[in-house]
């Protein structure tokens, strides 16, 4: 794999400190330049430093921010990972793929569009395939999108349960850390002590994207899967980590056994490329009677660079044709920057970077 | 009414202390002896408070705590409401009984009991006649139980809902406060910044509880109420109120307007009797995009004497068959000692406590 | 006492709520207006509510809230309340004295000029002549100030200790709480489980306001207070109640039980006065081992309207000239709005406000 | 260095397990074996993990926990490494030194006792030499403490500023995690959204201790340092890390820079012997205006051994003779199981364990 340059834009946000975090000494990507709003312009990452949890490498500290300019990208990065604000990331997305940068975002713009990916390189890998119909491809630019931080962490068992089992009906309740919001995010007197049972827009992004994800690529189009979902967001005081309380209804009613095999044994693309930020074990299935927990499973994955890439499952109990369970994802990892940083190797790996 | 002597058991925990609360200047029930194990006799009630949001009077503070003597309490109470522990409550509450006290019991020891109602004045008041087939009845001793404080919180709305328009399939996901767990209960080094998702039996009681409330008498027995019940519970870092994310299945698919109509317009036997612990209000409908909140809505309910009784729900959403919404209520009031005191209020209007 | 129109300035914020509360049912005040920036105009209160602890009234719910228009406050209203953010509460607040209000302000801006009072009525009342040296005095305008929240709470013991023992050494260290620093305020990445040991500008605020609290007033001018005050501020996650531990150096060495009786017995003009808002004991000594806590005590004082005004002080030991204690007070209540309608009273009872 | 076999004593508590975690490969010492009382014979360490923050070997979560035999442990093991409770520590661990074991204690059982060093390397090595005194010495046994966990973290920047500038009065607050108290520890109920103004003994703990660290060592006695030491200690809503702020009076005057300079440029006999739980820095001085907070700062220190060993002080304010400032240190690490292993390491490097 030749290395190639990259921009990070939205740098001084959680999600594009996340994506510094994870390109620091990435095998195919080098950093190029580091890109946030006017404000930020001429401050270095040390003075807008969010993460609590990695210590950055000293040069990192010192790098500086800019700001940004789509021709300056355009000229010196093959591909740019987007952490921007939804308000203006669909303007800048699209003129960078216009400038032939190929695109990797955490934002919500572009991803209901019938020719942009919905990408989770373990779940719907074929997906990546859509951006040969997007107008900016031949010129070599193009979005590629990761889902909802909700979402993600429940699409990997979600595959692997509908592709064995057939689903019905998919109940999910959240409980979502304060990093899902950004920063400065939500107000220290609204969560102290409390719960929010409301996150605006979130539950209709759920809804959306896991039928898109879980669908079929058929002629060059997404047909939505067909499964019943619903979804009840709360905002919880927890940091890091969104745990998602799950009661599945089956076609079928598969035994305990068998949902434990399909769920720890998935395996898929990532793996057998052995991407470097996808995990060995996607999906981990936790035996003890109170996991996973956000201080304990966040962060779940190998520790090199998967970390907090796979997800957790627990508390699996079967009755009928239900399944009730709990998983678990690091909202900024796995459903942020590490799921744009791993729709990029996929990527690389399949020849759509050269 | 007349008034009468009752007893409070478990005087020095949280259930136990919220009794306390209730019963002063109740205008059914004096204060006779406030009881708890050997470890607490001779304590006043100012050296073992518990309870933050309420002010006690002065004489309440000076009140001092017996250890449980079955006969003194027979002798002077004709009521004992309990909030002993599971592991010991069994026992004692029968031996009352034998002894001709009528018990409103907090604990699940005589729960699931064929001839013991697992009562919610709102919900099954009629339930209230099975104490007939209690051997002590004619002695003047029973027992009445309320149900667990998360089973209790849904119990009136699910009840106006499947009378209204038949329920299928319940999915129940809970966020429950620590002060459910007594005190010292949760550990602080498990819960600051964390998400619990296992609470021990708890599920089994609420799956158990809910089927037995909403059943119907029939020939002095409880036929189960048929619709599927799924619960997923967890702890969170709130000190009081049980927030639920519900998720519900109709047989029909009632409009949106009818279903709030159901729930806002809900009425039953204690507000019928006027009973002075029940609420003007049982089910409370709030229409902001973010509520119900632990924090804002724990205590509703008309603030004289049915604070904290009323259950809040909020974020009605219907899709289809489904309706999805949240419900709040106060675990230890509504859910706790409150629930029983009520229970008493309806026993003593129903000429039972003569 | 004839009653007269007040105006409230900032009646968006976490202050201005306070004024609104405290201001329900006043004795001498009638709410004639509520005002805020152009942002909030024909908002109603129940639409930006903050305070999480009082139900208000029915109509002051649907009160409208309007955009600040000095000319209407002055036509209308006889006094006005500011709890107006910094940066614009100068200039608004110079203007209404000018037009003849008599400014009761929560804010920073005039606290330290030489003409100003900087009132606590427990600990300076006489400072309050000050107001004739300004220049908008003859035509019945004048600006009152309270001090900062966390200075609020520890002056009136310290009044009590210098002038029973004269104090040499004072050092403070505070445990903030997160509505001092109003809403959105403090977000919560920042303060879950942690603390900050910084607050912009509030050590700086403390040292100059309490020399001038307890400063004298000789010839028209305060006399700065002449002993070392050291202060260390951190915010902490708590909602309501300002936390400080002291430690303090005396002139000479009391004995332990003058030191309480000192506290204790402490009373001063608004007690004398038996203004509305004044608490009976304005410093209450606690004597568990574990007392005052922010959860337990910042409500101290009368439940009927000085609830929140008392400062509570505990953990008292004496070594050698030092003296060790713990005290809270509630920083929006007794530490910012309850601070100025008590100095509004004063006003009134002292004939100021005629 | 020969390597040498050593005992854990304690495992299962907080302080047992950072015990377990720092020997994990280290350099010195091989953990022999894993005791505490009867009730956790036979489980594993995996079935009684309690800290979140390292990923244990697997070898390390297989090993089986043992009932405490002096007799065993004498057998197999040169050093004893105690996480004991305080009621039963003070007779183990003196059976063991009379077994010939050399202990290494983080329990306060013998710490005052005037042949017993209180030791922490950075600030009075030389003490070590006070176990010659101790009768078992000549048979290989003796016993060495360490300080509590609130008097570790600041003693190294007093001995660094008393050295260079002389102290004369010492006012601590301090802001404690929960995991302190250790596990079950402190109740949620008493700690969600509040402060704690009382840690039982801490505050006498903290006085006798730093006076007795301080001290010079005269004829085989130490002589107990002479200035002022005043603590007031509070329990705070954080899992790990002590922030205390102190406020200092000096002899002299010294100018900031110089401050500066003496705590960082402090260095002491563990660096120079590169021990290899030894931080490089033992002092870190941060300049940003908000520094040392707990979730920043507890882990600080060279990240293969010392992490968590490192003391971090910032906002240094000078007035006059008073230097005002905050101090933060992992008081499980530094203050804890990492100030034994440290003293181990000194002892060893010394030939005391020979």
């Amino acid at each position: 794999m030749r290395r190639m340059d990259v921009a990070v834009l939205g740098a001084t946000g959680m999600i594009g400190q996340r994506f510094i975090q994870l390109l620091e000494g990435h095998p195919f990507f080098d950093v190029a330049g580091l890109y946030a709003s006017e404000r930020s312009e001429g401050k270095k990452v040390a003075q807008v430093l969010k993460i609590r949890d990695h210590e950055f490498n000293r040069e990192t500290l010192e790098t500086g921010i800019r700001q940004i300019d789509v021709h300056e990208i355009a000229r010196n990065c093959r591909v740019a990972f987007s952490g921007l604000p939804a308000d203006i990331a669909g303007g800048i997305e699209q003129d960078l793929a216009e400038a032939g940068v190929a695109v990797f975002s955490n934002a919500s713009s572009h991803r209901m569009r019938d020719d942009v990916p919905l990408l989770i390189p373990e779940v719907n890998p074929g997906h990546l395939e859509l951006v040969r119909s997007q107008e900016t491809f031949p010129g070599g630019g193009f979005i590629v999108t990761n889902a909802n931080c909700s979402t993600t962490g429940i699409a990997p068992p979600l595959k692997a349960l509908d592709d064995a089992f057939g689903l019905e009906i998919v109940c999910v309740s959240t409980y979502q850390a304060v990093s899902g919001a950004g920063y400065p995010g939500v107000p220290s007197l609204d969560i102290l002590g409390n719960i929010l049972p409301f996150i605006g827009g979130e539950e209709e992004k759920m809804e959306r994207e896991i039928l898109k994800m879980l669908g079929t690529l058929e002629n060059g189009e997404v047909r939505l899967a067909d499964f019943d979902f619903l979804a009840n967001c709360a905002r919880v005081p927890v940091l890091d980590g969104h745990l998602e309380s799950m009661i599945l209804t089956f076609e079928a009613a598969p035994e305990l056994h068998e949902i434990e095999s399909a769920l720890s044994g998935f395996r898929a693309e990532p793996q057998e490329l052995e991407l470097p930020t996808a995990p060995v074990r996607p999906i981990i299935v936790r035996q003890e009677e109170n996991r996973p927990q956000p201080v304990l499973d966040a962060y779940a994955g190998e520790p090199e660079r998967a970390r907090g890439m796979a997800v957790t499952v627990g508390r699996l109990r079967k009755k009928d044709r239900y399944l009730k369970l709990f998983a678990l994802s690091h909202n900024t990892l796995r459903g942020g920057a590490g799921g744009s940083v791993l729709n990029a190797e996929l990527a690389a790996a399949r020849g759509f970077l050269r």
